[in-house]
C-alpha cells in the first residue's frame, strides 16, 4: 500500500494526494512552514492524517525554533499556533500539535535538555503515526461486525489509508468487512469540488481489489433507490459532544437520502475526532475554501469565470441522523451525549498511559 | 437573448450547449439525423427543447423521405421512430414527433399535395416553437404568484431559456418573478456530469443580472441550512399521472433536502411534460449515458480510467416531495393523481383548437 506520509532523516515525506490518480509524486518537506502549505494546499488530507502530520511538523518546528527550552513558550508556541491554524476544521490537527507540545512542556520542566527533547518528540510524533493505523485497524474491526453480510456501501469523500496514517476510517472499515467476505459493491461520490472519492477512493479501493463504482455527488439518492444500497459509512472532521458531525462538504445530504430509505448511516471517526467542548455542531467553524475550486476542475473552466460562488468545505450532519459512531473504543449508539460522555471518560484515563514520551 | 434555436432556409440552427459558457458556438442542421445526433450529444437539450427540435428534424425528415403521400406511412414514420428514440427520458421529445406526424397523416388524408404538406408542417413546427415561449410565459405569471416576496431559491440543472425555446420552465418562473422584484438570490447546482447548472444557468442568469451563486450538487442541502433558501423549483423531463417527476440526476436528493427543511419543492412544466399513459415513475425509462461523462470533466480525466461508473441521467422525484407543479394552465397540488386528471381534460378540451394546420 502506498504510504500516505513518512518521516526520513531529511524530513516529512508526503505522497501529493492533488496530483493523484494521474501522477504519484512525493514532496519533501524539511520545514513546518512546507507542512502548513501542505495542509491547505491539500496535498495532505484527512482528519487522521493531519494529527500525524501535524506531529512531524512540531517536530521541525521544535528544531527550528528551539534553542533553549525558554524558547518553547516563545517561538515554539507561536509555529504550534500556526500549525494549528492551518485549516481550522478537523479537530485532530490542533489535538496532534497540542499533544507534543505538551510534552514538550513536560519533558523541559523535567529538566530534558534540548536535543534530547528534539529525539523524544520525534519519537512521540512516531508514536502518533503508528497509533493512528492501530486505532484504524480497531474501528475496522468493530466496523466490520455490524456491516450487513451482503454490504452495498455508499462513502463520501475519502476517509481510506490516504486520509490517515494507514487502512483508513470509513475506507477502513471497509477493508475489514472485505477480509471478512461482507463487501458485495462500494458507491463512491467523486465528491466535487475536489474529487476525492472519483480520484483517491477509487484509487485505493481498485488497487486493493475492492469492487468499487464512482457516482457523481448528485447521484447517491437515486443510487441508494436502484442499488440495494444497504449501508452509508463516512469519515467526519470533528465531532461536538452531541453528535452532530462535520465532514466533507456533501455527506449531509447523503445522511438525508439514508434516512429516507432507512439505511443505516455510520461514521467512523478515532477519539482525536471528537471536540469534546464544543455542546453542539453549531459552534463548529467551517471553512470556505477559493472559488476557483468550484469554478474550475483541475484547473479548466466549467463556469463563467465571474459568477459568484459559495464553497464550503464540510456540513454538520445533525446527530439524529446518525445511526452509529465507530471509534477504536467501539461503536458509539444513540443517545449520543451519553455514549460521548463515556467515550471522553475512557480516552481520559487512558490519556496517562498511551503516550510514552 | 440569445436563441437556443432557430429556423432558417439553410435548416434548424442550433446553439451548441456543449460548447457554453466558454464559446458561443452554432451547429446548422440540414438534415435530421444531424438533429438526432445533437440531442444525444446534448447540443440541444431541455425537455421543451426537445419538442420544438423533434418538430422541426420532423419537418426536415418529411423532405428526405416523403415523395408521395404513401410514404408517410414508409420512411417518414421510420425517421420519426428514429427521432423520438434519440433520447428515452423526456417526453416532450415524442410528444412533438408524434405531433408533426398526426397532422401531415391528417392532411394527407385530406388530399394536401406534397409541397404544400411540407409548408404546412413548417408551420406547425414554428406554431409548437412559438407555444413554447408562450408557455413559458403563463408558467413564469404562475410560478411568480406562488414565490415568496424575498425568495432565495435553489435550482438544479438548466430549465431556463437554454433548455426551451425561450424564457424558460424554472428559470421562466425566476425570470417572471425577478421582473417583479420578488428574487433575493438564485443557488444554482452545478449539475455533475455535464454541468448544466454551471455553465448554462449561471450564464443565462448573469446574462440577465439576476443575482446567482454557483454550488456544487453536494453543497444543495447545507445551503438550505446556511442561506435561507426559502423555495427549490426544477424543472422537469417527465411526470407519471400520479405526480412522479423524472428530472435530472440529483433532483431528488435536493428534493429530499427541501423537505426536512420544509421548503416547498415545486417543479414547472409544460403540459407536454406528462406522460398521462403512465401510472407511476416506476414505468418511467431512464437513460445511462456514457461512463467517460463521470471520469472525466470537459476531457480532463478526474478519476481511474479503469474505475466502474453508474451514470443514469435522471431520477424519479416521488409525488409526495412535490409541494406543486407549475404549468401553462396554473399550479398542480397534491393529491396529483386529481389534479393531472384535470388537467388532462383541460388539454385534450384544447387539442383540436391549439394547432392549426
Amino acid at each position: 500500500m502506498v504510504k500516505t506520509m513518512e518521516w526520513r532523516q531529511e524530513g516529512l515525506v508526503l505522497l501529493d494526494q492533488t496530483k493523484l490518480p494521474q501522477s504519484v509524486q512525493y514532496i519533501t518537506c524539511k520545514d513546518y512552514r512546507r507542512v502548513c502549505q501542505a495542509i491547505q494546499k491539500l496535498e495532505v488530507r484527512g482528519a487522521p492524517a493531519l494529527g500525524a502530520a501535524a506531529a512531524f511538523a512540531m517536530v521541525l518546528a521544535f528544531t527550528a525554533t528551539v534553542q533553549t527550552t525558554a524558547d518553547i513558550k516563545g517561538p515554539y508556541l507561536a509555529a504550534k499556533e500556526e500549525i494549528c491554524a492551518a485549516r481550522p476544521t478537523a479537530v485532530n490537527l490542533s489535538w496532534g500539535a497540542n499533544l507534543m507540545y505538551a510534552a514538550a512542556q513536560k519533558l523541559a520542566a523535567a529538566g530534558t535538555p534540548v536535543p534530547e527533547l528534539a529525539v523524544r518528540l520525534t519519537k512521540l510524533a512516531q508514536q502518533i503515526y503508528d497509533a493512528d493505523i492501530a486505532t484504524n485497524k480497531k474501528m475496522g474491526a468493530y466496523g466490520a461486525a455490524i456491516l450487513p453480510a451482503e454490504s452495498v456501501v455508499l462513502t463520501h469523500c475519502n476517509a481510506g489509508a490516504l486520509a490517515t496514517c494507514g487502512w483508513g476510517t470509513a475506507l477502513g472499515v471497509i477493508r475489514s468487512a472485505y477480509a471478512l467476505g461482507k463487501i458485495k459493491m462500494v458507491f463512491s461520490d467523486e465528491t466535487r469540488p475536489l474529487l476525492q472519492g472519483a480520484r483517491l477512493t477509487a484509487w485505493e479501493l481498485l488497487a486493493d481489489g475492492i469492487p468499487v463504482t464512482t457516482i457523481t455527488d448528485g447521484m447517491a439518492a437515486w443510487t441508494m433507490a436502484q442499488k440495494g444500497v444497504n449501508v452509508v459509512i463516512t469519515g467526519a472532521d470533528r465531532i461536538a459532544a452531541n453528535g452532530d458531525a462535520a465532514n466533507k462538504i456533501g455527506t449531509f445530504g447523503v445522511a438525508l437520502a439514508a434516512r429516507h430509505f432507512h439505511v443505516p448511516f455510520y461514521i467512523a471517526a478515532p477519539a482525536s475526532t471528537f471536540d469534546f467542548n464544543l455542546a453542539s455542531g453549531r459552534e463548529i467553524p467551517i471553512e470556505e475554501r477559493a472559488p476557483e475550486e468550484v469554478r474550475s476542475v483541475q484547473g479548466v473552466p466549467v463556469a463563467p469565470s465571474h459568477v459568484p460562488v459559495f464553497n464550503p468545505a464540510f456540513d454538520v450532519t445533525p446527530a439524529e441522523l446518525i445511526s452509529g459512531i465507530i471509534t477504536e473504543y467501539g461503536v458509539l449508539r444513540p443517545p449520543f451525549a451519553a455514549s460521548i460522555k463515556n467515550l471522553q471518560q475512557q480516552v481520559l484515563k487512558e490519556a496517562h498511559s498511551q503516550w510514552k514520551v
